[in-house]
């Protein structure tokens, strides 16, 4: 489903435009600025914007097999942008999706097979800022990808707290289960860290070239998009960090426990096997016991078992052994 | 056995050679591209090569004694690549085939001692490809390793698919064994990691040099493989992680187990001496022990043992080590 | 709360402005240095800030949603600066508090939410610099930024002398809940390096470059204030190191001790389980059994038991399991 | 001892002069290329090099005391290498042998107090390849380097194949003697690397420097040692992580051992209790006990013991703890 | 305490000049070399050296307050390097003596506040070599850095020495206390690398720029201690790979313990255990049971409780449990 915004920069006004073959019209035009999204795309949308638009087959190629890197590609007259927006889903659970963004001198066209969100969004915004609407494609590119990067950051802080949590159940209330959510939150920061970290590194490149595409208006908006992904790497390491040493811990605290249970188990089989030999001592049958004879050498008995239980468990208690 | 594939540039029309000696004919003819396949090589088409293009004694040496590190090195007039393809055979097992690449202005020399599978593939898409013939060794170059760099990715799916399942060995159903794969699973991970990354850090430095055989036009489509390898090596560096972390998780989780089999040892043993005490007790041979000569004192004490077993079991199961 | 130091460059005289309206005035006149310091800053002391100075929205805008990373970047005319104030609380909890400068040719603008100690600290020790006075507004920044980075080194020593602390309990007197306070420096170290590590990274790529605000003079002193910031990176990554043996260390003590309830449990299951086969035996019903009828048979059993338990005691003491 | 070889480019001859006061001789004839090996020099052996030869003092004095890392320094009119020629000893026991190399435009001076293998063979290959012995000291100064690098590589697949035995020690049949082996080799491969790594690195800066001293020509010769050094180090880092995750799976090996002698215990104890408990059951002395009196008692006591020995036995056996 | 050592360049001879009040001569005269050698300074010999040299007061507060880190800093004229001398004290305890170092053309002043035995060697040797002492400061500063520099290698021997009982100690006869040991050594190698890592740094980026101060004749001298510092970085990254192995290795050999011990325990108390069965079937009071009236029932049963437990001794022993 192709859906076209098109701006007028001479009149300032943003028409809608729902019939693809309008858009070769508008792309003529010097004045008009155009956002096409496509919505998950067939074969002949793909054909259309090759044909429409000039792409190069690679980049189209890249678009149609989804499963790219985050990346910007520079091909002659366009730059051709890969982004992921990320969603956290119920149970910390991360949800990627892949928007594939061209970019050209007056034109962006965003190619996704799952709604993304924030495409509405940067469009609001975009027509909002009518003001600063002269600027070239480099504003609603920086508005949708600055909106898409926003978006990890709430979704480490639901890890952050997360993490506080498991880290409550390692040291407060030990919870074997913890180590299953621990590698989880592990695994999801790996999978979110792929999805920035390429595209730091490709923006950072990009920011120190001569840029022919932005101005350097535009680029001061570029930085801050690129300042944002900094952050969030920067975040999901320290978390990363932060999984590292908590799964390190619940290993420790989990040897303490183990540590805890065979002191209860060597505590509780002294003081038992302790009383356990008077009994048997008093049931050997030796012909000559004189205890086996005395009027309180039962209740005796008893009692000095009693006393060695207590005083056994008094003494494993004061060593914290029970 | 050498086979050669002669695109006559001028016609677009290819032709088959299979006698090795009218290879220096094609060769002088600028019109021509020749695709030289030389499979399981003898010490006499070393020299054959040697003599016809001229190549370096140390890119034949290179070539002769297998084993080399994938790398991309400029010889005077052609470039000697070495690359690595890979198949993942039954169990897991990573299979690589090594494959030396001479590529000059107008020939493409494959020289191997395995079969390669997308030398076939490589060529036939060449043949399909008759409207971007005009181009130059670069193309059939770029069809060949983009071939074996994308044969990667599926493979890192099962590698992942195969830890998919470690993970639930580890965490759901625990099995001793898992150990073992996951070890594997690193191991291999090592050795892919080897034959990609050299070859991503030599096309890195490759793609920012001035380049004297590859025209621009074809330095997009080895920026394409570039890509790839970036991203398998992404993904490899993405699975070592978790295949890391789940070395750690199995730690941990079998450090539990020995906690879980702790608690079971010390419940069963308090529960088993309790009652032994108890009978221990009446197996004393004290004269005056009233409970003996009771009616009831024989099922009275076993009542008391099942009582007191009975409890400390519910007592244990509450607590959670039984 | 706007309150703004001027310094009069001519009379070398310091004006405490307390009316914003007069800032303009200030601003204009070229002998003029302002500190204009914005404490808890409302919507309108934003639009205030931006309509005098004219900084960039952008830089408002991370100025105005605080949990900036730590940063220096370049707008046409000024600097801006996210920089943290760390302040260790009780229990070795850390505080860090953000601030955020604007520092334009004769201007210097902070702004922040929390008060922040260092600078009353810095105007003080500016104006006692009087005759230093003359230079620009690279002085107090350079006074500021330097009394706050200087604040982190006696936290790190804090951090160390704790850690000498926790070794000891570690190694020692073993206490398990060493484990958690090790673990929340870890946490810390983690917070505070990422409130270091960016700013020393700035600097180190502002100071190689050519400074239009900065003059060479001014340059020194933050050469100094990046020395101290590396000093400082390069003192947290060595506690970090010293915090990760730290816990491996913990880990293998634990481990230790479980060795040594162990040998508890064998020793003192053996010598009880020894001495009880022997009443064991003397209890068994066999008709013919003559120790049971000797004089001191009893005694004898009772002694041989002693003995027993002795000769296996000192065994076990001797190798040290007991 | 001092033993020369000297090419006569002109003639193409090789002359070996054993009288080190000729050696004045050759140097100052332009057709001549000297290889003046030093084997366990003397003080006066370093002095006759440095007068002869001109050798900057440091140079001579990083010759007299070994131990020098790996290096290629430039000095005026010289090169001075440090390179290690490493030999396996029985047992997995790396032997390394230091080597100095002075190579000036028409010498090569090799320095060093233990026999060195390979010089002796790097001159045979020098004298056979008499068809490429136009070439400066280059190509014989490669021939050494190459030797000696190229001994590395069958070393690495000796460790690799200690390595496959020793992880079949852990894996199938587990023996605790095998982590000093492990450890062993991880030692060895941290000196390897000493002796590699700083070599790589300065063959690298190095090759991309201008060469006063090397010819284009020569450089691919260094270019192929520099290829050899990348692809040991590449190999020594991947047995380096294969031997770390030997040696975790050690770790977890040996625990699932513990596990595995625990559940067994808990076994044999829950059995032998148990049994116990009925024996102990019919020794209390209860005047009631109709069992006692049955014919069948005893025998019915023994068998309800088997039988319940026997279930239990079973029941650990499915649930696979015995 | 100042004393100054000076070198008249023209006639070669070498004053010592104790009255801090003539150094100001000195200074002026061109042929002059001064090496300033400051004890323990008072507030007044930093102000007296800041008037004297003209030094800016951010190197002289560095100075003043001391545990900066080693470093080299340009100022306009003059050099500020700040290195660390070591010395092992007794038990492996490092010790570091912070010792500031001004180099400008003519002149040398060096500043501690504890003695360094190395000012006194340096200086020695400085005399020594009066042939090469045309040079300029950079001689001296020179023969300073590279002996402070050299003292750390022995140091590091020690260390390796240690780290080799230590390993005898985890491997051979395990001791629990090696862990601390272990732990200490990587320590103090965390403190030994934060001397010489950031000194190693500076000296790479002061080698690669244009030099002002040292001339290309001393460069060569200021390369030789940039080599010995890399090779003493290269042993630390080392060793504290061994030590990081070691303590690895200590885990497992000490997991290896308890397991041994668990073995023990169980083989012990299946002995026992079975043993005492034997006695408490025996001991049960069934009327009818043929054994206990047969002549040689008990000695029988005393039989096979020995005949059981050999035999499961040999059993386990077999199996190499005990």
């Amino acid at each position: 489903m192709i859906s076209t915004l098109v701006l007028d920069r001479s009149t300032k006004t943003f028409t809608h435009v729902s019939n693809p073959d309008l858009i070769s019209d508008h792309c003529g035009r010097p004045s008009d600025i155009l956002w096409v999204d496509v919505t998950d795309p067939t074969s002949e949308d793909f054909d259309e914007l090759a044909r429409e638009f000039g792409f190069h087959p690679l980049s189209i190629e890249d678009c149609r097999h989804e499963h790219q890197r985050p990346k910007v590609e520079e091909y002659p007259g366009y730059y051709f942008i890969v982004i992921y927006e990320a969603e956290m889903q119920a149970g910390c659970q991360l949800e990627l999706r892949e928007l594939g963004i061209f970019l050209g001198v007056n034109y962006l066209v965003t190619v996704h097979s799952q709604p993304i969100r924030n495409i509405e969004k940067a469009q609001q915004t975009w027509r909002y800022w009518t003001d600063l609407a002269e600027r070239k494609t480099g504003l609603p590119a920086y508005l949708l990808m600055d909106a898409i990067v926003d978006d990890y950051m709430p979704m480490l802080d639901d890890f952050s707290d997360r993490l506080e949590e498991l880290e409550a159940q390692v040291f407060e209330n030990f919870q074997p289960e913890a180590l299953h959510d621990i590698f989880r939150i592990k695994k999801q920061l790996i999978f979110l860290r792929r999805a920035v970290v390429p595209l730091r590194d490709v923006f950072n490149t990009l920011l120190r070239r001569e840029q022919p595409v932005f101005s350097r208006e535009t680029m001061i908006y570029f930085q801050d998009v690129y300042d944002h992904l900094i952050r969030v790497a920067d975040s999901i390491d320290s978390l990363r960090d932060i999984v590292g040493s908590t799964m390190e811990a619940y290993l420790s605290v989990s040897g303490n426990r183990t540590n805890f249970v065979m002191k209860r188990l060597t505590s509780i089989a002294t003081i038992l096997m302790t009383v356990t030999l008077v009994a048997g001592i008093y049931g050997m049958n030796f012909n000559f016991m004189p205890e086996l004879r005395w009027r309180y050498g039962y209740i005796g008995a008893l009692i000095s078992m009693a006393v060695i239980a207590l005083a056994l468990y008094l003494y494993f208690r004061k060593i914290k052994w029970l």
